[in-house]
């Protein structure tokens, strides 16, 4: 069997009308998704750091950095869109493999699409495309070649944006099998890397790196047509399961994307259950925050151990903070990228009502499980039980709660009214004639009274 | 034991002055070989295609690819001087791990150097520090780590020339272990791609990515400290072995570069032997072919399952014959590049000795021994028995045999007087104040005389 063949095959010759309309929905989520967080985390010390250093070597200003006012040369580009997107840790989730599918695929396709214009149309498709070839070369080797201490999203998105790129171009099937030989022979990336801002390189580079096989395919420089299957190439060499099955079987029947997810919470998803329930607390109830006399959590064994921290000093510590968590939810309705800063995780009110949480263990729970109590001043009180917290596969965030999302991460960069306009245009992908609009709306336009972000 | 805190702080620390003469010798030697591979190779369809499908996005001219005459950003010449340099299989060996360790450092460095001056002195040391890391990496985890198919030169080539480049860069130590892990996170290259152009585009990409890391580094981007040791480090992942005390045992008092090896002979090293007896023949007996009756090569088992092709039809073929290679041994006293281009291989006087030539096996002679007997048509005959080729430890190339090499790769490409001149320089590279005079002097200076490379 033939396996990277017959993946470069399906990639080559699907068409837009193969793909039924639930699965270009979804693709259209993911994208909303994705732009979101990259333009979200636009100003993160990451980007920061890696624009620094690598400025002084970058090409023309052909493609956008999402959510910043220069643009740079593709390459450099699908770096930087790549690794904004996931530096958050709150872009989308590919449920079966824990692959991050989003952010190689589309960082290396939107700065395509800025110096060779396709329509949004095409750029959907190819998206699609991308993803299932990632995620089924995923779903071939996870969870051995996860254990191993890969980390997916940079070992298998590599694959992905590399088909992406190379659908766009219109490459032959023997291009493609050389764009996937060129970007799986640079496959890499350590779980090791984890806390460091090497773990947001990594989708980066995957997109970076797929983008240039791509074109480096285009140009017929040569590889190995058997990367994936190859006694010496993907597959074995990088994991100790090879399901091949998983990769041909279905093309074109299944599709990967719509076993993707999105996180509502910029957290660990353990705490989401407890924030899934303040929210919906705080909304039915109408609560401010000021009201509330007491808290009690009841939550999974494992919400503890991982996030008990009771007093968090920084922003990332209340990310490991199941109080602080529920106190924003309850005083914001949200616990978005925000919610994290320094800034909030030191506010008198939010530490006022957090210090009035109180969390109880239930062995009987599931992880993304839990109950709230909340008593009020006047002697009220209210619960809300979670059975399944939102994003998870069985509630999945709905269209709306992905608009409120995007809000949360791109209004303090791009101003509210430019984050709206974005929006609206992200879900029109399918209509716009030139795909790059979208980049192009991502930049900051020059306003006035635009305010500096919380720290 | 903190081992890439170890390897860090060495190559931090170390001061030109404590770096033995003979070991800096053998860097000028590395160096001059690398040199000449590089220049040689300039035009090769690797290089030709790479440049074709990145150029359009990439940054200022900055430095050169070694023998053409346009410059471009420092990574994308660190990846293209990395491709040139391994391409024709001719660059240096360090043979306990069969790294070819000058492509990725070499080519990181004298990128760098054009943008940032160095003295010829410092990038000397630098480059020994750099061959240092990558081989005793290497050497931790060979040959498991390449028996499980990684191209070793691409794995472990990226950590040296991050070490280089930081070394120049003048990192702390802190900044050196997160350009190593940068690097090491990076570390990819699988031996599937032998026999395509993917080949050397990992000593490439070894360059670029490690220069890269440095420059990362260098703005505090960051990553683990334990990218080697860790358990989902590079040593765990990637090898089955981790011998850790070959990285830190012993640093600054053995060097790896003595280690080294060149090429004579543009082929396999099994037909080496036997080339190097014409070679010999025809240099003691001042031979031209012309006159040779017949020529019996006794040779080991090897040589002919291997190297038995009796009519090659191109160039490349021509690497697989040990007829044709002795012929051209006999004819030119050489076997470089150009005597395996297709014009050589069909040249009718080659094809013309080739056809007197034929081959024994002697099951008693080991792989680097050979027996050549050249019957003459006067009736007179020489005889010619090699224990150990050159180029083997025992016998290692002279200075004299590497200039001549160098020759036969750069004449073609610059001009024998510029080829002179270049090599001249490379040689006196501890006085140079600016080590990048060498980068300059590698582009073809007009010359209207100049002659196509043959095909």
């Amino acid at each position: 069997m033939e396996v990277t063949r017959t993946l470069a095959r399906y990639v080559v010759n699907s068409r837009s009308t193969d793909i039924p309309e639930a699965v270009k929905r979804e693709g259209v989520r993911a994208i909303v998704n994705w732009v979101g967080c990259a333009v979200g985390a636009a100003q993160h010390e990451a980007a920061e750091c890696a624009l620094a250093a690598l400025i002084p070597f970058a090409g023309p200003a052909q493609a956008s950095v999402l959510g910043r006012e220069n643009k740079t040369d593709i390459l450099t580009a699908a770096l930087l869109n790549g690794i904004t997107s996931h530096v958050f840790d709150f872009d989308d989730t590919h449920l079966p493999t824990i692959i991050h599918p989003s952010g190689p695929v589309a960082s290396a396709l939107f700065a395509l699409a800025e110096y060779r214009p396709v329509s949004g149309a095409e750029l959907l498709h190819a998206f699609i495309l991308g993803v299932e070839v990632e995620c089924r070369i995923g779903n071939a080797v996870y969870p051995n070649h996860y254990d191993v201490g890969w980390h997916i999203t940079g070992t298998a998105g590599v694959f992905g944006a590399a088909a992406a790129a190379g659908k766009l171009l219109g490459l032959s099937e023997q291009q493609m099998m050389w764009a996937l030989g060129i970007a799986g022979t640079q496959s890499s990336g350590f779980r090791e890397m984890f806390g460091t801002h090497c773990k947001s390189f990594h989708p980066g580079r995957a997109a970076q790196n797929g983008l240039a096989s791509a074109l480096l395919a285009e140009k017929n420089f040569t590889s190995s047509n058997q990367v994936i299957e190859a006694k010496r190439g993907f597959a074995n060499v990088m994991s100790t399961k090879q399901d091949y099955a998983k990769i041909t079987e279905g093309l074109g029947k299944s599709f990967e994307v719509t076993l993707n997810s999105y996180k509502p919470f910029a957290c660990g998803i353990v705490i989401h259950p407890s924030i899934d329930a303040c929210v919906q607390l705080k909304r039915e109830h109408g609560l401010s925050g000021a009201e509330v006399e007491k808290v009690q959590l009841t939550v999974a064994p494992l919400v503890l151990e991982l996030t008990g921290k009771r007093s968090p000093q920084v922003g990332l510590e209340g990310k490991f903070s199941v109080f602080h968590s529920s106190a924003v939810a309850l005083l914001f309705g949200a616990a978005g990228e925000k919610e994290y800063s320094d800034a909030c995780v030191r506010d008198p009110k939010v530490i006022a009502l957090r210090d009035r949480i109180e969390a109880v263990i239930d062995p009987k729970l599931r992880d993304d499980e839990a109950r709230v109590r909340v008593t009020l001043k006047d002697g009220r009180s209210f619960e809300k039980y979670v059975e399944h917290a939102i994003g998870s596969k069985e509630v999945p965030m709905t269209n709306e709660q992905l608009e409120s999302k995007f809000r949360g991460l791109a209004d303090d960069i791009l101003g509210p009214e430019q984050a709206a306009r974005l929006l609206t245009l992200v879900w029109s992908i399918e209509t716009l004639a030139d795909a790059a609009e979208i980049c192009r709306l991502s930049a900051p336009q020059a306003r006035p009274e635009r305010q500096p972000r919380r720290a």
